[in-house]
């Protein structure tokens, strides 16, 4: 599996005019070595080279989980000391290669590290790895999307327990707590739970704090967590009692724009245009301005990766993308909602891989 | 407390000839705005200006968490929209400087930001902030000092408790579990837990896993946490039962090395020359080849920062300069040991913040 995604990456830096792809410690490199790094300030990087070598450069420290990961299966390990020059090393590498490379560097790469490898080769011309890694990332294979759908149902059946947990008089800190022990119940790690009562459902990042819910409130709950390397992640709204008119009336226009994105998908579709899409049925419900961000992100080995589906991107879809739909309503001081499933591009449309119904969930009090 | 770190930031960009200082998300953006921004794919990004312009441009989705920090207080908030270009918006702030100006961007950084601003502004050179930033945060203020003894003494108080949780037949990660839970007794957050057994103690990075601790063992435990946003970070050594003879000598041998570089600190002498003195007393002891790791790193609100205390430093020591001391010797297959303190340069020496005894501690099995 490595040695494919390591030879189709050579082949997209072929096209892409890029002489060597250096990745440091990320999902990138979890996704071409299957060695997961630790972020620090010793220097980690692969080096993969368009002429077929692929070399990991690791701290002398770091060596004995660098080779425990097995990543040493499918490119050459290499250890530095800790009074050597690891930039250095890597630009004694790619030194053969000529003064003019072009080298595609990881995009979260600290800075530092650049400007380093940059002093070392200031010949060079420098670009984001994601040149590269994006075309073979955002397409899922069959196994990976197996990967997702399993994660799918296994959030989908914390949020079918979620009514359960949500009552008048328990703080969101304490609900969010009961939601992060049942995840791990079918996940390996819990990513993030956003319970954001009344008021706080208008600021989409909302952490979970001490508010107590109270009857009345509407409540957006977004929660995800990683199963097998791969990432759930969904949003459904709740309301503690019965759920007052408006409200109700802004969801239901929600649900409109949620369907009217799901239906545009298929491929050769612009991602632009689904983020259009599910705009334009909140435009016509005068709630646009309320909708202050993207459609979605890609989702995968990472909780948000490419594809986004933003206003204005051109990036068609193609089989195998997979990406959250998350349309969101959001008005300060009083409430906000968000609907959010996980898809997948199919040859001819889409597969939505979570099966929680999608209506305004109304709990007892 | 803000106003004052970023006008002596300024007087360090002055005199390192840095036009402006370029700020992403990080412990540095904390410590001079006090903002805890997400590192998110939307930019985040604070640009000081050499001649008096503070401003934090943030994702308009960020914007109510940026003004909920305070940061507006000492800084200008900006928002940018979802379809601004954020890179021309920097770029757009520091075009009245002229066009070959000095920038001093984040060391962490992501690079696909800096590749971005670097295509924007071509004429500038880039340094890393750590040029500005290091001065700065390396001395300690007593405010900082008192929170770091705080800290030193909180965990030095869950140390006090390990001898009580050590019991052949329980795993590593049971032990590990316990104690996270005694961190979070006087601490806000849980840094890391290193509970290495037998054989794993000589992987300086081990993590705590399913071994089973025996009766015989030596154990490496390595904690750290944060309180009221400053670190805490000791090691000490255990075993289960008597201590062999061969282990104890070694354990005596660090306790000197550890020593030695206590004896070593005063302001002026190269960090350099402090992990060489703990060295030497190793090197006497034939076990300068186990001790495969610098002496020690700084620590304030980060557990590593600047100073690194490592062989070959010409970074003379500075009153108010705090960091760990961590000599270690690891045999592999066998055992290893580490004695960690935190440790902050007087006037004319040392001020040891751990109270916790360095000996090595027989548990009952």
């Amino acid at each position: 599996m490595f040695e494919d995604r390591i030879s189709t990456a050579r082949s997209i830096m072929r096209t892409r005019g890029v002489d060597a792809l250096l990745i440091g410690p990320s999902a990138d490199l979890r996704y071409l070595t299957g060695y997961e790094a630790l972020p620090l300030e010793r220097l980690t990087m692969l080096a993969v080279t368009g002429s077929g070598e692929q070399r990991l450069l690791v701290p002398e420290l770091e060596a004995q989980r660098a080779r425990d990961s097995g990543a040493g299966d499918h490119v050459d390990l290499v250890a530095w000391a800790e009074t050597d020059d690891p930039f250095s090393v890597i630009a004694g590498w790619l030194a053969g290669a000529g003064q003019s490379l072009s080298l595609a560097v990881q995009d979260r790469l600290w800075t530092a590290f650049t400007l380093e490898l940059q002093a070392r080769m200031p010949q060079a011309t420098w670009v984001p790895a994601s040149t590269v890694m994006r075309e073979l990332r955002m397409i899922k294979t069959p196994a990976e999307i197996a990967l997702l759908r399993a994660a799918a149902h296994a959030i989908d059946a914390v949020h079918a327990q979620v009514p359960g947990l949500l009552r008048a008089g328990r703080t969101e800190r304490d609900v969010a707590r009961d939601i992060a022990e049942l995840i791990l119940e079918d996940h390996d790690r819990v990513n993030f739970v956003i319970v954001a009562s009344g008021p706080n459902g208008a600021s989409p990042h909302h952490e979970s704090g001490e508010r107590i819910i109270r009857r009345g409130d509407a409540v957006v709950v977004d929660i995800g967590g990683t199963r097998q390397g791969y990432c759930s992640d969904v949003t459904r709204n709740y309301t503690i009692g019965p759920a007052a008119d408006d409200y109700l009336e802004m969801h239901r226009q929600l649900e409109r724009a949620h369907r009217a994105a799901l239906d545009a998908i298929r491929p050769g579709v612009a991602a632009g245009a689904v983020d259009e899409a599910a705009r334009a049925v909140l435009r016509r419900a005068a709630l646009d301005g309320r909708f202050i961000h993207r459609l979605g992100h890609g989702i995968g080995i990472e909780e948000h990766e490419e594809p986004w589906i933003v206003a204005g991107s051109t990036q068609p879809l193609r089989e195998g993308m997979a990406f959250s739909v998350e349309p969101g309503v959001y008005v300060p001081s009083w409430a906000g909602a968000r609907i959010e499933d996980i898809v997948v591009v199919t040859s001819d449309g889409v597969d939505i891989l979570n099966e929680q119904p999608r209506k305004l969930l109304e709990c007892d009090a």
